[in-house]
C-alpha cells in the first residue's frame, strides 16, 4: 500500500484519518492542500509530515506564474511559512524545510519548472534518506532488544501511538523497531495502546501489527500500569516529535504516562527517531510548544458522540517526557544515551 | 431523575449504558434479569450493585410458589448464588446479600409474601443507609480537602470514572466529596477522566457535575500524567470496588495508574468508600478477582468500530492499587490511614 507518491506534479497522500475501514486518497496540488492535509491528519507522524512538507514547499513553486526572482523569493517564504504553522510539535517539519529552502537557494536563476524540478528531487532523496534511517533504527534497536530477549526470552512489548511504515513513508521507528526484532524471532505480543483520542493505535498501529502477521494485543490507554504490575511487560518503545538537546522528549499524548510507569516498574522505556526529530535549537522540553487540537477530537468518535453538548474538554495533543525517564534513544546513529552522541 | 425505585413489585432501574443522551428506564420482575442488568451494566458502582442485589434477592422470594419451606431456602441460595455471580470484584454485592440472607433467615416460618415484604424493607433501609453514609463521606472528604485549600487556594481535582449518585443511588462516594466540598467552595475544576472502555467519566460524571453546576472538563485518560506535571491537580479521589484489609484497593481500570503519577508528582491520592467496600476476609488485592469483560466493549463505540475485525483484545475492568499509594481512606465514621481503624 502506497503511502505518500509524487506523481504528475500530484501529491498523493494515503488518508489514514478512513483507515482501517477504508484505503483511499488525497490529490494535492498546492502548498495550502498540503499544509491542510497535515492539520487534519491526512499524512501525520513527526517523519511523515517533514516528508509530505517536503512536496508541499515544492509544490508551492509552480502553484503561480512569478513575474520576477523576487516575486518567487517572497512567494516561497511565506510557503515555507505557511507549512512550518501547520502543525507546531514536531521537529522534523522545519528540519525538511530548512533542507529544501537551501536547495531552493542554489536554483535561483533557473526557470520556475527547473527549480520545481530540483525540488521535488530533493523531496524525493529526503523520503528515500529517511526511510533508509528507519531501517538502520530498525537494526540497532533489533539488536539492543535482542541482549534484553537472551535474560528474558521472547518479549512483550508495549507500543504507544502509530509509528509504523503509516507514520514514517516505510519501515517505522518504534514499530521498525518492532518489525526487525520480529524478524529475528524475539517478539512474543506487542501491546498495542489504543492512544485516544485519535486511535492511531487502535486504527493504525494494529492494522500495520496484522499486516506483518505479528502478534498483537489491543488494550485501552489506563490499562498498560496493570499489565506492567501483572509484569506482563518486558519493554516499552515509543516514537518522537522532537528531542530537546538535554533529551527530553515530545512525543504523542500519554507517552509520559508510560515513561513514569515504566520507571516505576522498572521496565525499560526506549524512544526510538531519526536524527532528523533530534532538535539542538530547544534546550529542554519545556521549551517545546505543546499543540491543544479541537474539543471535537474528544467528543466524538466517528458519528459517536460521546458525552453532552456543551462539555468543556482539553484536547492535549503531546506531552513532554524527560530525559530521567529515556533508557536510550534508538538512531539510524546506533543507540545512544544522550543526544549529544549523535553530535 | 430516579436511579433505583421499587414500585409495585418492580425493581426499576435507570439505564445508564443510554445516558446521557437518553433517560430510561429498565423494569425488573425477578432475580435473573436483576442479574442480567448487573452483568450488562444496566446499573453499576460498587454501591448501587449492592443495593440493586437486594432488591433482585427480594424478588427471588416471589419468582415462583414454592410447596415447601425448604424449597423456597433452596431456591434462596440459588438466588443469592446468582446474583454474587453477576460481577466478581465489587465485594457491596456480597456485602448486601449476606445481610439480606440474614434477614430472609429471620423470616423463615412466614408466608412467601410476608418475607417478600420483609426483604424489600431491609433493601429499603439498606439503600437509605448506604446513601446516609454517602453524605457522611462528602462531608469528612470535604473537611480534608478544606484542610488542602488553605494551601492551595481553590482545588483542582481529579476524578476517574463515576462515583456519583449514579454510581451508589444517592450523593456519591469520591464524587459526593467533590460535591460537599463544592458546597463549600473550594473547588476550582473537576478534571474528568473519560474511562475507557465503557467512558463512564464521559458519559456520567461530566452529566452529573453539569447538573450540579460544578465546573469540569473532560480529558482523555492517557492526559492527567502531563496535567499532574504541568502541577495543574491538586488532589485526586477515587471510589473503590473492594478494599482488602490491608488497604490494597481494586477499583475501575486505570486507577492505578492515577495512583503511581500522583505518587511521582507528590499529589495526594484519596479513596472514598463506605464500610460495605472494605472486605476484612481478603487479605490483600493480589487476592482480589480481576473482571475481565467482553472485547466488544473496546471494539467498538456506539455503532463505530474504532479497529479492524479479529482484532484481538484484552479487557481488563478492574486493576488494583496497593495500600502505599493512598494517602488516606474516607470513609462515613471518619479519615483513616489503615482499614483497621474500622474496626
Amino acid at each position: 500500500m502506497k503511502i505518500i507518491s509524487f506523481e504528475n506534479d500530484r501529491l498523493i497522500l494515503l488518508d489514514q484519518r478512513k483507515l482501517p475501514h477504508r484505503v483511499c486518497y488525497v490529490r494535492i496540488k498546492n502548498s495550502e492542500e498540503t499544509s491542510d492535509a497535515i492539520k487534519d491528519m491526512v499524512a501525520r507522524g513527526a517523519p511523515l509530515i517533514g516528508i509530505t512538507s517536503c512536496y508541499g514547499y515544492a509544490l508551492g513553486c509552480i502553484e503561480k506564474v512569478f513575474a520576477s526572482s523576487a516575486d518567487l523569493i517572497k512567494h516561497m517564504d511565506m510557503v515555507k511559512q505557511r507549512l512550518l504553522n501547520s502543525r507546531p510539535t514536531a521537529v522534523n517539519l522545519k528540519w525538511a524545510l530548512d533542507k529544501m529552502e537551501e536547495k531552493f537557494n542554489s536554483l535561483k536563476g533557473l526557470t520556475q519548472n527547473e527549480i520545481f524540478k530540483g525540488l521535488v528531487d530533493t523531496a524525493d532523496n529526503l523520503k528515500e534518506s529517511e526511510i533508509q534511517a528507519n531501517e538502520k533504527i530498525g537494526e540497532y534497536g533489533a539488536k539492543l532488544l535482542k541482549k534484553i530477549s537472551r535474560k528474558k526470552g521472547k518479549l512483550n512489548i508495549l507500543s504507544h501511538c502509530n509509528t509504523g511504515a503509516l507514520a514514517t513513508g516505510g519501515w517505522g521507528t518504534a514499530l521498525g523497531v518492532i518489525r526487525s526484532a520480529f524478524n529475528k524471532g524475539i517478539v512474543k505480543m506487542v501491546y498495542v495502546d489504543e492512544t485516544r483520542p485519535r486511535l492511531q493505535g487502535a486504527r493504525l498501529t494494529c492494522f500495520e501489527l496484522k499486516e506483518a502477521g505479528i502478534p498483537y494485543t489491543l488494550i485501552c490507554d489506563n490499562m498498560s500500569g496493570l499489565l506492567m504490575r501483572q509484569k506482563r511487560i518486558d519493554v516499552a518503545i515509543v516514537g518522537a516529535d522532537r528531542i530537546a538537546s538535554n533529551g527530553d522528549v515530545a512525543n504523542k499524548i500519554g507517552t509520559y504516562m508510560v515513561a513514569v510507569l515504566a520507571k516505576y516498574h522498572r521496565i525499560p522505556f526506549y524512544v526510538a527517531a531519526p536524527e532528523s526529530t533530534f532538535d539542538f535549537n530547544t534546550p529542554e522540553g519545556d521549551n517545546i510548544e505543546i499543540e491543544t487540537r479541537d474539543e471535537e477530537e474528544v467528543l466524538f468518535i466517528g458519528k459517536e458522540r460521546i458525552c453532552l453538548e456543551e462539555t468543556r474538554v482539553e484536547n492535549l495533543a503531546f506531552d513532554i517526557t524527560p530525559q530521567k525517564f529515556v533508557a536510550a534513544y534508538i538512531t539510524e546513529k546506533g543507540v545512544i544515551k544522550k543526544p549529544d552522541e549523535l553530535q
